[in-house]
């Protein structure tokens, strides 16, 4: 059983309200060093079996046209996640 | 100016309607091969300079404090965000 994560994010000149709440509670929770705060989406889509070229295809157009607003919203990375320690396939853009 | 990404689920255990909504509308789009759908949460948080191993180590702590709610949520994970092609130093759970 596989699983691909696609990761959306806010478009960089797009307001993000629920990064920067976070961003000023940082400080008051003694977290300094830290100088801004995006928030976005992580979807994992679990396939069976193992995640072929063709799932990572299927799911990166679900996440144009699905997971993401394209008006707003980037998809920052479409790859396959191994369960073990870490991730693979990078596909960042 | 170096990006820790902090990447946020739902525990296994717990009901995850917006994934279940995601689920059920992929399908619908013509995308079948998806059993499954979780949505989380990815936070980006920005720093001055490089990141360094503090800086790694105060997002583990406000990771578990303040972005996750430890109650519904696993931190899956912590890790550098190489600005370059892909991401780095995963540190998945």
């Amino acid at each position: 059983m596989g699983s691909i994560v696609v990761d959306v994010m806010l478009k960089p000149e797009i307001l993000d309200p629920q990064g920067q709440a976070v961003a000023g509670a940082l400080p008051r929770l003694g977290f300094d060093g830290f100088t801004d705060v995006r928030q976005g989406k992580r979807f994992v889509l679990t396939v069976d079996g193992d995640v072929t070229d063709e799932h990572l295809t299927a799911a990166r157009e679900a996440a144009e046209k699905l997971l993401s607003n394209p008006v707003i919203e980037d998809v920052v990375a479409v790859r396959v996640l191994d369960e073990g320690a870490g991730e693979s396939e990078d596909d960042e853009q």
